[in-house]
């Protein structure tokens, strides 16, 4: 190994091969997940240097994973347990941001988090649109394909890019670079490699679309009647705000519990009396001026929900309004929140929106009698069909010793999800080694064959 | 060959199979260009007839063209002059249109009309909102990938499609028909089927995603001051108007005035004056309900207009407010018009937005030196960086009779277009027989060799 050590510092700098432990440790531990082990850490500069590092790696047959941001949530860029991989950082991958705006588009290093993206694009009214708690570089969203709050109105990754580059397994660099709206050439070649996780190759540079900066903003916490009418309510509300509906998240009472419970962002308790069994956070935006004499987005909310009452007095309970920073702390406090409270097992899942909604009152419904003492704290985007199913076991639960017992219960959610609610067992996060198994058993065969075909030929 | 009719007919039923010239000429009849020469016509029923017939012409050999609207300006779907093609029509393949209100989609068979579907689609306030002069297919539009007028607020086809269904060579029925809106399980297969022409599978069924019909809809014509500032025109109006601009087309003088001249939809010419050298329509539109009190979306575009006007005298030189359906009556014309005015040479450019202007300045200037009597009659989408850079020569022109010249020419529009100005030998036609020879020509070895074994293996 020391040969190979030796010629990858050759390529990228001896200081840019990171061999001792206390120097890969971060690299090496996920955001959610066990620490894996890496033989090295090797940090290009640049395409040319991955190139060479893939080029090498691939000759010798020295297996790889490749990490942006390191806030992928399924394994997908830290390495196995093995001590065999090498971790391919692209985080000196930093050099082009160049905002277009005549074109509306950035060029970006693979390295670039999308917070310092967006910081430059704002200089311009301009902002890459996918909405996310985590700030991810802008390559691993792309090889994730990431989805986030806002998909509703915006898209994912995909639906935003427009050109990629990337190095092939033999380190060929592959430019799909163009920065085109509109480009009908035959095969959209780049899509192969968006969402596969750097199967087919290592993601180095990004040609995004950008999207202007919302001019007013505003949300509120809508209590729905029951979970019976939430998809009714979804539609009534596309029907009212059209697209200006930016973003319909749902809240379970479990997770808003824990929030409020494992209070660490400092949140304001805005309900007046018990926690609702659930809560939709829904938000407007406008990106036009506002003219004189027109209605504010504030007023448009407040006669919007007001119209949807007159129209079906069984949608509404309640609508609180107030700050849209502190609904969204709300919003954005749940996931972590939910950790703390006991073991989470975690579920990204996604179905046709009236049928998530179904799904939840199953689940809600059937899991004292097949799962007892286990708590639902689901939270999510409701407006992509798209719950965060995420279960708390109290620590202390002897169940969580029996492995069996844990695979039971993840068994039997995807059963239920895939089979009996045509769902997907990941709806944003991707595959990783954490959906590996359900990949394999929900795939059909000559899927798998051709996307193997595809991906690794 | 008759041992081969006789077998189709066998799968689709006897009259089905059409030998007869009489029968096949509408078929064998392109939308632009040459028509061919089919061996016969096979219209299968539903997937299980296709898969069959698809199944026999691999397994026997033959070669065969699919055709869904045959509304396509490439010759894709239409026949070689060979006579040993056969035809396979999707037109009755039309029994499903199903709405999904709550989730936002349709299922739908590959042969209804996009009409039909929005008609259907209509009677809940949803629309599919890829907006063209034709009225294709859906199976069609998404084999070719069809962008349109409105891809500045709605995206194309790619982006609106949530699921396929497709019969592989070999017959195999391949379902990616899921109608989740986020699902993220590695490779997106339905990819290689879009815009690919059915070059890797016949696409059968599309699940597709709908959209909110707009509540308002107002468009002005715009004369910019002069070419130069139009880029900055466009970015003016985005940042005025935000996401409520959902066309930003361009016309030529040359061809509003072919479309006065060659008058065929009754067109009223609302210009004071004479035709302005280049004039942009602008359409905004609004997807939520209007409140009390608010202003119409008439007088948001005339403030608005205004307010770009107060900022910077330099953009707009005149704007005619007036009817809507006139405005795109005149837009919708130009096509046929241009073509009425002599012998037209068509072609679907794009470039990034600044470029796509810069280079209609190029070749304005740089015709008559080059070219000279070649008239520059183009029109397109703006905003998406699209051209519909067409040329007319004079029917008596004696340089029409000599092929080199014609050849000549294209080349170095082609040339021009994607060396010089980085674009796109085809924004949205797609390849097709007529854009074959460009693909070669343009598209890089390594991307050759890659996109032939994921269409072709």
């Amino acid at each position: 190994m020391s040969d190979h050590i030796y010629a990858l510092k050759e390529i990228v700098g001896e200081r840019y091969v990171l061999t001792e432990a206390a120097d890969k440790e971060a690299y090496e531990t996920p955001w959610r997940g066990e620490k894996g082990n890496a033989v090295c850490v090797v940090r290009p500069k640049n395409q040319a240097e991955i190139s060479q590092v893939i080029g090498y790696l691939s000759t010798h047959g020295l297996s790889f994973v490749t990490q942006s941001g390191n806030t992928g949530l399924v394994g997908a860029s830290t390495p196995d347990q093995s001590g065999e991989q090498v971790l391919l950082s692209l985080n000196r991958l930093t050099e082009t941001i160049e905002i277009n705006v005549a074109n509306k588009s950035a060029r970006v290093s693979a390295g670039v988090r999308l917070s310092t993206l967006n910081k430059i694009a704002a200089e311009y009214g301009l902002f890459f649109p996918i909405d996310l708690s985590a700030d991810p570089c802008i390559g691993g969203m792309a090889a994730t394909n990431t989805g986030g709050g806002r998909l509703l109105k915006y898209g994912d990754v995909r639906q935003n890019l427009l050109g990629l580059s990337v190095v092939l397994k033999d380190g060929f660099i592959l430019k799909l670079d163009s920065a085109l709206h509109k480009n009908n050439t035959g095969l959209d070649l780049k899509q192969i490699f968006i969402g596969t996780g750097g199967q087919s190759g290592v993601i180095t540079e990004c040609i995004v679309k950008l999207s202007i900066i919302p001019k007013q903003s505003v949300t509120a916490l809508i209590v729905p009647k029951s979970d019976e009418i939430l998809s009714k309510l979804l539609v009534a509300c596309e029907d009212e705000f059209g697209d200006e509906l930016s973003a319909f998240e749902g809240m379970s009472k479990n997770a808003i519990e824990a929030a409020f419970t494992h209070n660490k962002s400092n949140l304001k308790n805005g309900f007046y009396e018990a926690i609702p069994d659930y809560v939709c956070l829904i938000e407007l935006n406008r990106s036009w001026n506002i003219k004189e004499g027109e209605t504010s987005l504030d007023n448009a909310l407040q006669m919007g929900l007001n119209n949807i009452i007159e129209k079906d007095a069984s949608l509404i309970q309640d609508a609180l309004f107030g700050h849209t920073d502190e609904h969204w702390k709300l919003r954005h406090a749940l996931s972590e929140a939910v950790q703390n409270d006991g073991k989470m097992i975690g579920f990204d899942l996604s179905f046709e929106r009236d049928k998530a909604i179904a799904f939840r009152s199953f689940v809600q419904k059937s899991l004292p009698e097949n799962f007892a003492d286990i708590k639902m704290c689901d939270f999510g985007h409701i407006g992509d069909g798209a719950i965060h199913c995420n279960f708390v076991i109290a620590e202390d639960d002897p169940r969580l010793q029996d492995a069996e017992f844990i695979e039971n219960f993840k068994s039997w959610v995807f059963e239920k999800t895939v089979q009996d609610f045509q769902g997907s067992y990941s709806a944003e996060h991707g595959i990783g080694p954490s959906n590996q198994a359900a990949y394999e058993k929900y795939t059909p065969d000559r899927i798998k064959k051709i996307a193997y075909q595809i991906l690794l030929d």
